[in-house]
């Protein structure tokens, strides 16, 4: 039985094929069952001979059916027929549901930027430039796998200038994201013959793409100037993993003695540093510290970097910049991979930087955020210096508070939320979960308005007060 | 000796930090000497003496010097003092020169779009709104591991209605590229428990992501109809891939039969078929053939789609579907994992599609590839069909050509090149390379514009007359 309904938006012979595919499919049609013509079927049906033609020979082209030269048409022998199963029903289960009142939470989360101090003019203008620089031109993410010349170029220069890194546009690959830029060095070298070995606490999201890859992690506990270097000697063949500006989470910048002396490690023990340089550009009372691979002389520095902290979380663009040494070795694993990132963006940023509206934009950031930070710092110390510690550096967008508590890290976290504040946990960067301090949290500042610190932060000193010990 | 450069653009204290620093990693200044007080420097350089406090403050943070209380600036004792290199130079070998003459070529090239057929402007509109619509929301991408949920339920309903995808916006993963998705296959399973096998020959973009992940890799021969099916048999464990609905870049469609049947292998051996749906909507004389995954009722088939074929190679977005018993395991691994596509980027092309102008667009698209697509072949078949034999059918936006001549694929690429015209070779696409004709090109028709098809072939036509036998 083959229902035709003419006032369907379906064309006629897409009900036809659909029917009679169902109807092969379910075993309602037998294999060598002879068809009407299309003759006889028009008519039936009083629909266009066309129609079924259409529809019979479409059902030829994927087999459901054969034309026998004069015969006819005849259902093929299809030797299992799988039974149909209805529709799955759908669930959302895993997904975030966007209330409307997020806003009239005092949300102190890390990762995000407050898009009232962005250049969004400047930089919008330089999107719709790119898109229509683009359209004109092709595929040009399919014929750069290591992502455009002029952006590589742009970055070599800034980074140079910025960071003290010293690198070709050669030795820059562009990617969709700091985790892109791991998954890369985790591909090119291999587990089997090297370790993975990274600061703990640390991030975490690191720490997921080197097990996906299944490297045995080791982890190395950090002290207030980074992490401990006697630990590192034991270790040969391995990849170090590292944020010497700002260690995260903890806040603490690496002593140019230990940096020499992970270097001297690394040379001696055929290790290779990964060195994250995540926020670097946000550092509120000197200049930013020269970079680690600056003062490598030995290619054994990977230097990670992202426009994630500096320009939007969303544009997924960062970088990574390979030693020469490592680049044969890359070339081979990544010959025919195409960038990840698309090049009207790459465009884009290019226009951004070169334009001056990049390092204006930084600039604005950091005036920015400084004041953020400094507001909540001082409201901190004035209230409640002696219930608390701030692990930190006048660096980044969020800071570490230890408090004097009994309560653990979820408990404290409760309490704040009573009172419509955020914050976050820190035992989720620790790999041994049992050395994280069960009195600490994570307090982020980059996308709080500034108009909204001052009573935020009312809300905030109460919770302190309610929790803390007075000694 | 330090040189302060009043005219320079750099920053007075950023040129002394610069400079001691140097000196000390130089071994000019030793450790433990004394530093002229910030009196003494700023005197003897006529500079003011907060210039030289912010210079030492910086050098202080990054451990370079020390100060002790009342007795002024020390060097630190730095125990490895690596010597300073000069910049490296930089060299471009790797990167593709554009010239401006490209347009004076007829380029057959596969994998692009004529940007004269797409949708431009409501496309442009679509990515300004959703910039606009994102710089007020907040690092969506962060929050959705998978993808935009509106993105992916408006792609669980086109997919069901196009290709019979049956599926929730659950198991579906939105990724920057096919071989994107490809990694996470190649990352859910495990090079140790599996093997990887792949139609030979097939596209090497997808050999490489396997090889990278140390997986085993085995060639199934095709043969007119798809894959050699008996092949399968000795294989378990396998994760087979293949594109049934348009064999690349053989252009044959998978029989039902043999769908059916590797439907049925997957089941009884625990394989897993990923099908690479890549560009079934441009089908030029009948429906688009369902997908393997709409007769899959056993949780086998992983299906992958792109819009690098149908909207824009460089938009950098494709995505695929796992089948609800491999969610857990993905997750498992992919849980901290970000989405490595613009949020702005996702709301654009859900705008896009849910306004209808994907639709039309795939509808124009289609049009005009199929204008393009029949003006070459009927010009090749009226002109030397005795000399050639084309394999496709009717589909996409490539083919290849046999051609009768004893001519191997880059001498006759050369012939072709000199007539100004660009065709492709095949054999990259063999992983059993000796299996390759030698005398097969590949044909694409995607972006070359369609004024230049009639003169590009008369080159292309007299190029085939001066190279093929005549029978």
């Amino acid at each position: 039985m083959i229902i035709i309904d003419t006032k369907s938006k379906i064309p006629l012979y897409e009900q036809l094929y659909q029917q009679i595919k169902e109807q092969i499919l379910s075993g309602q049609l037998t294999a060598n069952q002879k068809l009407p013509t299309t003759r006889e079927l028009a008519a039936d049906y009083m629909i266009s001979r066309n129609t079924v033609i259409n529809a019979y020979s479409q059902l030829e082209v994927e087999g459901f059916i054969k034309s026998i030269g004069g015969s006819g048409y005849y259902v093929e022998q299809l030797n299992f027929v799988p039974p149909i199963s209805p529709n799955p029903s759908f669930s959302y289960a895993n997904d975030i549901v966007y209330t409307e009142n997020i806003h009239s939470i005092y949300d102190f989360q890390y990762g995000d930027l407050d898009y009232n101090c962005y250049k969004i003019k400047a930089w919008r203008k330089c999107i719709t430039d790119a898109f229509d620089k683009i359209s004109l031109q092709t595929k040009l993410s399919y014929d750069s796998p290591q992502g455009l010349l002029d952006l590589r170029r742009t970055l070599s220069n800034y980074l140079y200038i910025s960071r003290g890194v010293k690198c070709s546009p050669d030795q820059i690959i562009i990617t969709s994201g700091h985790q892109y830029s791991l998954s890369i060095i985790a591909n090119i070298f291999s587990s089997e013959n090297w370790i993975f070995a990274m600061e703990d606490p640390g991030y975490n999201g690191t720490h997921t793409i080197f097990k996906q890859n299944n490297y045995s992690i080791i982890p190395v506990p950090v002290e207030n100037d980074g992490i401990l270097v006697p630990e590192l000697q034991q270790l040969q063949n391995t990849l170090l993993y590292i944020t010497p500006s700002h260690q995260f989470p903890m806040g603490s910048i690496l002593s140019i003695a230990k940096r020499l002396a992970i270097l001297n490690w690394a040379g001696n023990n055929n290790g290779y540093i990964i060195e994250d340089d995540y926020d670097s550009e946000l550092r509120y009372n000197s200049l930013p510290i020269a970079s680690l691979q600056s003062i490598d002389r030995n290619n054994r520095t990977i230097y990670l970097g992202t426009f994630s902290k500096s320009l939007s979380p969303d544009l997924r663009i960062a970088f990574l910049v390979l030693p020469e040494t490592l680049l044969p070795l890359y070339r081979e694993k990544y010959q025919l991979v195409n960038c990840s990132v698309p090049s009207f963006l790459q465009i884009a940023l290019t226009d951004f930087m070169l334009s001056g509206n990049y390092q204006k934009h930084i600039n604005t950031l950091r005036t920015h955020f400084k004041k953020k930070y400094r507001l909540i710092i001082n409201l901190l110390k004035k209230n409640n210096s002696s219930d608390i510690t701030i692990h930190g550096s006048d660096t980044g967008s969020h800071f570490i508070l230890s408090i004097n508590t009994d309560l653990d890290q979820q408990a404290i976290i409760d309490r704040f939320a009573k009172n419509n504040i955020r914050v976050y946990p820190t035992d989720i960067y620790w790999i041994n979960k049992c050395q994280c301090p069960k009195n600490q949290i994570l307090v982020g500042f980059g996308s709080i308005p500034i108009e909204n610190i001052s009573k935020g932060m009312e809300l905030f000193l109460n919770t302190l007060n309610d929790i803390s010990f007075k000694l």
